[in-house]
């Protein structure tokens, strides 16, 4: 029944997520402010027209809180939707097909920044809400809240959870910002890893100086920060900073043999991202190294001259922009500290070192044994006719272990990405099959609660 | 006499030098073209001031070099200036106090880019030469050749030699270019360094992926490019590429004793550029590290996200402008491919690494016993009522080599600035007084060759 009311709306589903895939709605770079209050504007029209109630924007210290509730039925369950309509800056531009927030359908898919991460993923519970509601369908209660700032690490929802506490009572939450092992093999994320994020920068002399007449003698930041980052991890990936494994929960054998049944080609995975080989650390396998193990990432680094041609220049200063991703029990602050106590210690004494932490977010498992894990593996296999495979993944959503904390409920990741689909780089896309696939098995979800 | 004459004239020297500075003579970048030619053009103009013959833009492969004459008497000797009048890039342009291509004024200097490298140095023979003609004073031939390539390496200067192998000759080159001690320590440079200078291109995946979802398994070609960097130097800034020593010219003893006796102030050398402590070899003084010693360092440093806020990418690339300075008797192209060789060595298997090598220079050493050091040096004692302090430094002018190569001619390098100039830094500036002491010198240097 779900899937031909889908077929038959089909075109306007997939025009009302392209109307939303136009805004800019970059939460990192204040020049898109407005467009990303316009977004929230957009996404609150688009609950009412779901049928929800109480549609409201809840302002925070920051981007607004789109939020709209169902309440049925007080003997139902409740499930709260978290999603995010801001998105990653688009940089590099150049990189991109077509502009990224012009969306383009092409070969099945459609491309825009934030198609998969997270607006084609949160807006399939809208339309799915809007089904059931339509039909009367909906057989638990629902309270949604679209959040704004999950790009720049989610810097107010726990103060707003806190101050929402009682209105965002619930029994489970549901998130769609994770992926599938593929559309084959669907799975759902059980784990994800945390993240600590830190800005570096070290200055040599206090002005650009003229290579020729002091390089030799004077300490040329960008070699010692080059030195410096290389003293933070081995070549095999080992993170050297002392004190940073200590806390990590050991994965027991039997969860690490569960795991190394997920399907995993080493070829057609080099061929894929153009590499001759793998890194990382030689005891885990690649699918362990990117969900079990912790990492560290140079995600941007900059000084000196970057225009075209030569610059004979000893700079004064350069910088780097250096995350790690965490596993439990890692904690995000404590890491920070460590992080920052050896980043000093390393500096040599002819340079200055400033370290400041971005944002941050603690690792997280969810539980497979629970009312809402049962009802997301019934609707998989009803949609999919298979079962979803339990799969830790690698990627950050610190809010989960935040509302674990702050209102003391589990979380289901029902994510419908795959992991070719883009997301924070150039050419993000969403595939179309995916984004209906996704709104059938979400009307099953929501539909046998009662 | 010259000095007289020189006070009269200063208000108009001055507002020359002013409308020089205004043209934006970037050669490194493109979108200057037209500045650059421009500037050529003015130059032209002030040689006919000068009093000069045959003025005339010779073409090149790139801009034009501007050539003047001025033949007397074949019996005496046949001094070619050298100069340019292109600049350095003037980034970070944010730095600034004034825009630098509005002339400042300030404390007794001016304040633009190529104040001092070159635009302020070579426009002084200009000056020096119109004074000696109107009064009839010029007591050598001379021939002038201002190019506008220097800043990219004067890449088209050795055909252009070449080619006007026979117009060009003369008995010895004159340059200013270079600095002197202090004004209280006149020198005259005697030795320069050579230069190489290579970007290299890391490349990891074939694109931007999540670092949540590959990190740990994917090789970041930031990270790996830090490790790389980190082993072209040790700590103490000796060079661990294979060879890179190998055919150095072992500086004497003698030569040692002689350098050591230049005044250095090691706490207001650390004051003026603010660090705690010096950088480079232990066995070598600071100002020989500048000066009788290769270096590496890295210019520019680019890859991943580096704007506001954070961005959880592992990028596809990571890039770096990387230059080496070299004494004698380095040659630049071996080095180059020494470079090379290792730095693919040393690329670990899961990135590919593309270096290319921009420009570079041969190290040179000039005489101290010629006659037109010995005139240079009779000027000076004239103007300073010193004698000048012959030394050696660190900067690069491959195109003395490359003068000695094919017109077989030695250069004097008659330099007027100073080392806190500032140049290919912001704030560039020039003393006025070095400008019209300048000037001062030169009207000797021309006047008595006789």
């Amino acid at each position: 029944m779900f899937k031909e009311i889908i077929q038959k709306e089909e075109s306007r589903f997939l025009e009302e997520l392209v109307q939303l895939l136009k805004f800019p709605s970059i939460s990192a770079d204040a020049k898109y402010k407005d467009n990303v209050l316009e977004c929230a504007d957009f996404v609150a029209d688009k609950l009412r027209l779901a049928g929800m109630d109480q549609v409201s924007l809840l302002q925070t210290a920051g981007f607004p809180v789109v939020y709209g509730e169902k309440i049925i039925n007080k003997d139902w369950p409740t499930a709260l939707i978290y999603g995010h309509y801001d998105v990653q800056p688009a940089d590099p531009i150049d990189l991109w097909h077509s502009p990224p927030f012009e969306p383009v359908i092409k070969d099945g898919k459609i491309y825009a920044r934030g198609a998969a991460d997270d607006k084609g993923q949160f807006y399939m519970h809208l339309k799915a809400l809007e089904i059931l509601i339509k039909n009367n369908a909906l057989k638990c209660n629902v309270k949604c809240i679209i959040e704004g700032e999950e790009e720049v690490g989610s810097t107010n929802l726990e103060t707003f959870a806190l101050a929402y506490k009682e209105k965002l009572q619930c029994d489970f939450i549901v998130i769609s910002d994770t992926s599938m092992i593929s559309n084959e093999n669907p799975s759902i994320t059980t784990g994800l890893r945390g993240l600590c994020y830190m800005e570096v920068e070290v200055t040599g002399p206090n002005r650009d100086l003229h290579s020729g007449v002091y390089g030799g003698a004077v300490a040329n930041p960008i070699n010692i920060l080059c030195q410096m980052i290389s003293k933070l991890q081995d070549e095999n990936g080992t993170i050297l900073i002392p004190g940073f494994y200590e806390k990590i929960e050991a994965v027991s054998q039997k969860e690490r043999d569960a795991m190394s049944k997920a399907p995993f080609d080493m070829e057609a995975y080099k061929k894929h991202l153009d590499i001759n080989a793998v890194f990382g650390e030689k005891e885990y396998s690649v699918l362990e190294r990117v969900s079990i193990r912790p990492t560290l990432d140079v995600n941007g680094i900059w000084g000196g001259y970057i225009g075209e041609g030569a610059k004979t220049v000893l700079p004064s200063k350069a910088y780097a922009k250096i995350s790690m991703r965490l596993v439990p029990n890692q904690d995000f602050h404590e890491i920070e500290k460590l992080f920052e106590d050896y980043f000093i210690k390393i500096a040599p004494e002819n340079v200055k070192v400033k370290v400041t932490p971005h944002h941050g977010g603690e690792p997280a498992v969810t539980p497979t044994d629970s009312f809402a894990y049962r009802m997301a593996e019934k609707a998989i296999e009803k949609t999919y006719q298979k079962t979803p495979i339990p799969l830790r993944t690698g990627g950050s959503i610190p809010i989960v272990s935040m509302f674990k904390r702050v209102l003391g409920v589990d979380t289901v990741l029902l994510g419908f990405g795959l992991d070719s689909d883009a997301i924070h780089s150039p050419n993000e896309h969403y595939h179309l099959w995916n984004y209906f696939k996704g709104i059938e098995t979400l009307c099953h979800f929501y539909s046998e609660m009662d």
